[in-house]
């Protein structure tokens, strides 16, 4: 039984899917099934990496979504739209989905995946997290078995990258991410990595899963690198840790969940300490099951391309294993895979960040006066901020550094503490607060 | 629509099944379908950590893999027999199976899938390899869309941990064996964990996923660790290697596979290094995938019990994402679900371990005499094996200390070069041999 795909999008990914398909020895047998009917690309001429029948190939993407033929659409556009209404259409003509869109599923995915259980169909996104990492269908399935407390990803490659480099050379923050977009592993526009908002449209997408509750995008806190200097970098290597820009999914309190992202001094012997460069890797724990990690490529075309062709395969498998309408008298639309449709309709409720404890690493640059530490130290106590360290560190120019690790203290004892010691006299400035795991 | 299933054994995999199943609390939904039908147990009066009714507790082991009313059977009794004729019984009464027991499906997996196949039953394993860590399905699904180049696990934690217990501590094997027994990571009969026996039954399982060819268990190479000293161990700490028993599976040529279990010198900077104590890692290698690595714990009643019920899971949504019998009039058999089934029926051609290529390490016991160096360049030179280095590392007694690291070669070389330098007057013995990775 052949089952045809249209494909929208031949970038790289794109490219990586059609590989994949177009090379089947030694792979699932399941993918001989797969046929491509049409290639939807902004335009004909483009030079291509793969061969493709001219008769396949074509600009108009909406004539893809509409063929009757095509029982499965894979969306490898990226960006909102036109990705989201070729999704939309896509679902209303009955047509199952795979994307590898993190950002249109983490923003309207309430939209889509309404609509698609509606329309009886599937909307597959492996792709759309941790690149060939096998961690969406883990988590819908196998590992769903447990309680899930938290899930803790490094799941963006550039900040890794940037990051990994700054412990490794001791460089700025800007110089490598200048070298970083020069070797193409940022892009020019590097504002959605840098500032943790693809870490973000990622951690929603693994927090809905893990906690069986629609995720409001808009209450994802991100905070990104670009303020971590090499001074911090330095500091939280002697004090045993590294910097890795985490996004965090937790259940708190009374069922509600925090799901943020920021950059965060992660002790070096943590499973996730280790994870370096380009490569991602998420953390997921839960009861009575403890930590499970799942490492590997983040990006690229091979491994999201992997991610995509298996979401094709678990499809294909649904497809296959359901009988042919003519074999069914009662019940012409046999009810979705619970396991691979989407369960939930409601939203998780969310913690705000100032509900959280959390132990703070601080920087301060002060006047080398005498006294500072003793004024910090009142100030953080007055507020019930209690501190593990207080070093001052040496200079930069004619001002003291002065480095604080506070215990675990509420957020919000915390900022109040931090606006009175900005009106302090001898404090110049701040120039890192990071948290601490 | 509930599903009624049976459990064989109430020991720790058993006992942890039972919790997770009766606080459903937080956990995937489908689990609220599961109905606890029969529990076997050798004795009824035992004290235990769950409380069942006790019309559910049962002797008759038989009466539960034929009573009508139960769809799936749980085994988690482990061995041989009669784990093996009640999954049969069982499979003939048109049961699913779920199971933990690796040594039973690495010897007897042929036989089960067989019967299976022609029951039109499922049988699932993510249990058996690797504790809590979703690998089986991975392996059988997402994962297989790549074609896969090798496996290498960590996947015996009781080794892993008295290994890891070498290296921090700096202990002799039998020592060290003799604190885990006491501390019970370790068994009274040890062997079949130090001998890589276990480790053998969990590669030859998941050699047949990724390779998509049943294995001949008796064609898996398995060296333990028992005759690995504190000297290697501070050797390969010199050289900037960790000493781990890893079993790999890979694909060489002429599409044949080779799978085996050794102990093997693997880099500091390679993702399993860093694995220790009783945790497992697996490492997947395919392309276009690059390397994804799957960490978590081996072992336990929690993280077992888990992939015990993820696999419950995956049978309930197949069994609730089917047609009820009446809405089917031509196919009352339904296809079974393709990821599900086990799709291959032929073996894997194997490649004898005399056919691989290898680096070696080799610890020489030698007379204190002048130009034995010189004797073992040469031995190994005329026998085409070519040496990356050769150092006296010091003595034991009045034995020199030599240690040789070849480069990659032929195993069979490696072997006659060692014949002829066994017959050398100069050589005492040859404490150790360990492959390089």
């Amino acid at each position: 039984m052949v089952v045809k795909i249209g494909i929208l999008g031949l970038g790289t990914v794109g490219t990586g899917t059609v590989q994949i398909l177009q090379d089947l020895v030694g792979r699932h047998h399941l993918l001989q099934a797969i046929e491509i009917q049409r290639v939807g690309v902004r335009s004909i001429d483009k030079p291509r990496a793969v061969e493709l029948h001219p008769d396949l190939v074509t600009t108009d993407l909406h004539s893809i979504v509409t063929d009757p033929e095509i029982e499965i659409i894979v969306e490898v556009l990226g960006g909102i739209e036109p990705a989201r209404s070729l999704i939309l259409t896509a679902i209303e003509h009955g047509k199952h989905i795979v994307t590898a869109n993190k950002a249109v599923i983490a923003r309207f995915g309430d939209e889509i995946f309404t609509a698609a259980n509606q329309a009886g169909v599937y909307v597959m996104l492996e792709a759309a997290v941790g690149g060939g990492i096998p961690v969406i269908q883990p988590l819908k399935q196998s590992l769903g078995v447990n309680r899930i407390q938290r899930v803790t990803g490094i799941i963006n490659g550039t900040t890794n990258y940037i990051l990994t480099r700054m412990t490794v050379e001791g460089g700025e923050f800007a110089d490598i991410l200048a070298d970083a977009q020069k070797l193409g592993y940022a892009e020019a526009d590097p504002t959605a990595d840098v500032d943790g908002l693809d870490a973000g449209d990622k951690i929603a997408i693994l927090a809905s899963l893990a906690f069986g509750g629609r995720i409001k995008r808009d209450n994802v806190n991100c905070e990104g690198i670009s303020k971590i200097g090499a001074a911090d970098i330095a500091y939280a290597d002697k004090l045993n840790f590294v910097i890795k820009l985490l996004a965090i999914a937790e259940r708190v309190e009374d069922g509600a969940v925090s799901v943020r992202v920021h950059p965060t001094f992660v002790p070096k012997d943590y499973p996730l300490a280790t994870v370096n460069g380009v490569y991602n890797a998420i953390l997921i724990e839960g009861e009575p099951l403890g930590q499970v990690m799942l490492f590997g490529p983040g990006a690229g075309a091979g491994a999201t391309a992997s991610a995509v062709v298996s979401d094709l395969v678990a499809l294909v498998g649904v497809i296959q294993s359901k009988p042919s309408r003519e074999d069914v008298v009662n019940s012409p639309n046999t009810a979705l895979h619970p396991l691979l449709s989407c369960s939930h309709d409601r939203y998780s409720p969310m913690a705000p960040l100032s509900s959280l404890r959390s132990s703070f690493y601080v920087r301060f640059s002060c006047m080398d006066v005498p006294g500072v530490i003793g004024e910090l130290g009142t100030c953080f106590g007055s507020h019930h901020v209690s501190i593990e360290s207080i070093v001052q560190t040496g200079f930069q120019g004619d001002r003291a550094e002065i480095v604080v690790v506070t215990h675990d203290v509420s957020e919000s004892d915390f900022s109040s503490a931090l606006a009175e010691i900005k009106q302090l006299d001898a404090i110049a400035s701040i120039p890192s607060i990071i948290r601490v795991l």
